[in-house]
């Protein structure tokens, strides 16, 4: 299969470089193809702006998504936008490899995300009606691929706990798994976390990489979140808030995923 | 009073930028003084990185955090960085205005978070002991400033509702409430928000402003979101974890906001 790495940290020597290459290595010995967006290495142009269409629009305001829109439709993307739309298309599967930064990616690869999920690739997608809300959330244009974070923090396990202060790692991550990949469609795998980051000895490394391996080994295998479908008839639309009768009560982060059977 | 504004929109004349221009008039007019830090016009270099300082260290690898503790203690940071740690040590209190892209800040923003909030300025400040984990969460270098969002986003309300399929609007705000303006001491005002960004008539704006302008009216009364403290003893030290006899059995996010009396 093919799997594409987005990897966001500055420094090769570092113990994400490590995993990056351990991942690397992993993956092509079990016969996938892989390639990497290492976007330090690429000093990936991290802000969204007029220039990432080859023929902005002169004399109006500059409109992101109407700009997106028209450099999508029209062929008219910045070159390494289009570059990294090829890259998801070809991808089974895509992992977003970063070391949590104030609770949320590195801007570098906020960046990514921003210029690549262009208006008509990874929203704007699909039509509006009585019974759906265009194809998003369950349905789009990277429907069919796995996608899971691979993330490092300094912080120890239990400040992310149901009741750490830091909050719960899963709802620290829910605008990702939910907002980012499983909006353009992706099935998204429970994350692979590292707490502690600043303290991996050899024998930790070994645990980690240990427990790195099997995620990787069962990339394709493993159980996605059990996020819901937006048209799948469970939300309201327009309003897009969940039927009353389900789950009923329950609201946040984890009412959007169903309850095992 | 002093007021900073980091406003990260590309286009001036936007909605975010008619409302930027707004709240700077209505401040000064009610006498405070105004600074503005407009990223985009600013050019702000998002990805943190070793010429984040001076003198970065050869031969030895890139290391984010003693990097900027190293830089920060030994005044060897780039000047960009430096000058808005003025700004923020200057200010009496800072709104952050963005639009909602991906459901958090725009990169260039996270960006100067990343940058800006430098080991020994924002993070790694105070000592560890028995019963205090540094000064954060409360505590800090930033303590007795007040800070608040200004945030756009194309979705609807009720999209963000409880049972929204976005997930709450306070749930997805609350890693940069609490973890990037609380953390390093900042008390933090309830969010102005704009729903439907895109469908703003006369009428409409008219209505955003007249709230806008209460909103920074009573930016010096509003009480803050009461964020638990950190070391104030409600607590666990090393685990952070909230006491058992402190609303027993909740989790996630709200935990950490203390109930009305």
């Amino acid at each position: 299969m093919n799997v594409l790495l987005v990897y966001a940290h500055p420094e090769p020597k570092s113990l994400n470089g490590s995993l990056k290459d351990f991942a690397v290595q992993r993956l092509e010995a079990a016969g996938h193809q892989v390639r990497v967006s290492d976007l330090y290495a690429m000093q990936w142009k991290a802000p969204l702006d007029a220039g990432d269409s080859l023929a902005p629009a002169n004399g109006t305001p500059f409109h992101p998504s109407l700009a997106s829109k028209h450099a999508f439709e029209n062929g008219l993307q910045s070159p390494d936008i289009a570059r990294e739309q090829e890259k998801l298309k070809w991808a089974d599967a895509v992992i977003l490899q970063f070391p949590l930064w104030w609770f949320s990616m590195p801007a570098i690869l906020k960046g990514w995300i921003e210029r690549v999920y262009a208006f008509g690739f990874a929203y704007g997608v699909g039509e509006h009606s009585d019974s759906r809300w265009g194809n998003r959330y369950g349905e789009g244009t990277l429907a069919g691929k796995r996608a899971m974070l691979m993330v490092t923090t300094g912080g120890w396990e239990s400040h992310y706990d149901a009741r750490g202060i830091n909050g719960p790692i899963e709802d620290i991550l829910f605008p990702i798994h939910h907002g980012i990949l499983y909006y353009p469609g992706f099935d998204v795998l429970p994350p692979f976390l590292v707490f502690r980051s600043g303290r991996i000895d050899g024998d930790r490394y070994a645990a980690v990489t240990e427990e790195l391996g099997q995620r990787l080994d069962t990339l394709f295998t493993t159980e996605p979140i059990a996020f819901r479908p937006q048209n799948g008839g469970q939300y309201e639309i327009p309003s897009l808030i969940l039927r009353s009768d389900i789950s009923p009560g329950q609201t946040g982060f984890a009412a959007h995923v169903a309850l095992e059977n």
